[in-house]
């Protein structure tokens, strides 16, 4: 079983770059399933999930927090439950036994025994900022500044979830086996020269069935 | 002309790494050639000018410093000029218009203008140990301990110089295309992986002739 971590940036294009390896490779891809899973198990709507596991740690959830439409309180989770359904979640993912490519969620430190290949992505501020204004398009009016801003506290909370886990340092590039730079590529151009650099890795070591 | 510039930590095996991927891609390797150069314009022997320009920043040379079997004192240089010079014979390579590979000499930096493929290089701590204790072979009779001495003190001059000469921090992995970790593999797998990435680069790049 071949498993690729992908870890990024806010705005660097992991995910479609990750999305891409596996079309390339044949491989599953994990995501948002992974969101969807948890909101599954735990009975909860997933924009709850998506919001509390992503929030900055130990920030308390109000507990006034409503699902639109409905009158009553929906269920409530705390930040540890989730990640720690979330490490369920993908442990099951490993234990399927197929190979895959799973984006975020510090899956490199939750399947470490797994030997998954491990990537993490990054871009300059410029490209970040220019690859959330066109994934953002018309809709959101959001001023260079303000998505800026969001970068920084999107990666500082994914810092500190991975700190939480007992991961690497957030960025710490001596935990990955590769690095890599989206600034100046196609993502389409890059994504086959990724899958290959990954597919030299696999053909070169013994991976479980 | 297509230039490829490698950074490494000492021990990473990145000037192995350079020197098969030039080879693979039919291209020049410059790395100790660099000093060659230097010792040659300014008719300095070729250990003194490595002695002074890795040296620590600032750190005094022995006036006393003689060439073996010389009597005399031999011409001697400051490091900022040996530099100077450094800058000089990276910017004529790069002038000659070949395809090249240059390995250190923060040749990344000197070069940005003809915007070369950069390529950082690290390894887990136990590898590079190893890596620097068979290189070294029976001669040498160092401990574990002295060799992760060396390498802690190399990368250290390192950084200063690339300080110096106004570069990115030492091993921020933002200043690079690609990070690669040399852990586990054997670099004569390793080197057509990497060589092969580059490619892609330069395929979607134009490069000025």
């Amino acid at each position: 079983m071949k498993i690729i971590t992908i870890s990024r940036e806010f705005g660097s294009g992991g995910r479609e770059l990750g999305k891409r390896m596996a079309d390339i490779l044949g491989y599953d891809y994990y995501d948002r399933e992974i969101i969807t899973a948890i909101a599954g198990a735990r009975g909860l709507d997933e924009k709850y999930v998506e919001k509390t596991i992503d929030s900055r740690i130990w920030q308390s959830i109000p507990l006034t927090y409503r699902r639109s439409f409905s009158g009553g309180p929906i269920p409530q989770a705390s930040q540890t439950s989730l990640l720690l359904e979330q490490k369920r979640v993908i442990e099951n993912i490993a234990r399927a036994g197929k190979d895959c490519v799973i984006v975020g969620r510090n899956a490199d430190v939750l399947l470490a025994e797994e030997n998954p290949f491990h990537i993490f992505v990054h871009a300059d501020k410029e490209a970040k900022i220019r690859r959330c204004m066109e994934r953002a398009g018309d809709s959101e009016n959001l001023s260079p500044k303000d998505i800026e801003q969001n970068i920084r506290r999107i990666d500082k909370n994914r810092a500190k979830t991975r700190e939480l886990i007992g991961g690497s340092k957030w960025g710490d590039y001596t935990a990955y086996h590769l690095t890599v730079n989206t600034s100046g590529w196609n993502l389409k151009d890059l994504a086959p020269a990724v899958a290959h650099f990954a597919k030299c890795w696999f053909d070169k070591h013994d991976t479980p069935d």
